[in-house]
């Protein structure tokens, strides 16, 4: 069913796939597709490898001070992808939507329905200043991570959260 | 002679061409690659395509007042890849470095050595938030003109210095 999911997400991107398509391709009944992912983002997740459930991540948005959201977003980033087993299948996606058109729509469609549009939505920030702020962790990521470039690459959390919350909490703020 | 440099910086990185490796390896008298290309970055330049000289930034980046470096550098940033012509060659250059190791070690040294060391050094700001802020710009980028998502696809030249420039400055200042 995952394989059948993937292909379908690589091939309509992640809007134009519905779950109903998925289970059709898969040959399954939609409401096993629904008994084990719940809805479309979760097959997304388990297919792609996807290493963060957005749908945990609404409380903490929600939960979290406005004062606090640049901090609260720098270490969630961190979280993800300081730890190599979570950063591996994120960076494959940006290594693909890098090289193929059609990978691009895919993560295009899915970070910004499942991830930029919603965290704007629940605080009521502007879509573009969401993009700024995840703009400037998406950056740093790949000076760290990619071109590993120092002193960057080799800073700590706190070092990097201290860098770079102010910049975000000035666009989300 | 372009392409004999060009295989090398792959193969030894920034860093580890000389000049001199360059002409040898074109079977050429190093006085004639000086002659065309002044130095080891204009070589470089010239080889990859690369958009800017740096050496035509560093007027900019010196007589720039500290308070408005932020926006010079969203400015310069946008100018170089807000044109098709000039955005090309750096977009190959990251796909390389996302993919390969050595492009990514060449693409490493060329942007620390050649821009973010020297830009740190010129205006006595630590390298690391010169980073950050670089990291701002390339993230951004890539939103906009990689995974091409909206708003900030298609935003306005002034509509992006408004909403960067800030964070940017913040880093530098």
């Amino acid at each position: 069913m995952l394989t059948a999911a993937r292909e379908l997400f690589a091939e309509k991107g992640y809007d134009g796939a519905s779950l109903r398509a998925i289970a059709r391709a898969a040959d399954v009944d939609p409401a096993l597709v629904h008994h084990y992912f719940g809805n479309k983002e979760g097959v997304f997740v388990a297919a792609m490898r996807f290493p963060v459930e957005p749908s945990e991540l609404l409380p903490m948005i929600l939960e979290t001070p406005k004062a606090e959201l640049g901090e609260a977003m720098v270490r969630t980033f961190l979280f993800v992808w300081d730890d190599p087993e979570r950063r591996a299948p994120i960076l494959a996606m940006l290594r693909s939507a890098m090289t193929n058109e059609r990978a691009a729509v895919m993560m295009r469609e899915f970070v910004t329905s499942a991830l930029l549009a919603r965290a704007a939505g629940l605080r009521d920030i502007p879509l573009i200043r969401v993009q700024a702020a995840a703009g400037q962790l998406i950056g740093v990521m790949i000076l760290r991570h990619v071109l590993k470039v120092e002193p960057i690459s080799s800073a700590t959390t706190e070092e990097l959260v201290g860098l770079i919350a102010p910049a975000v909490q000035g666009h989300l703020g």
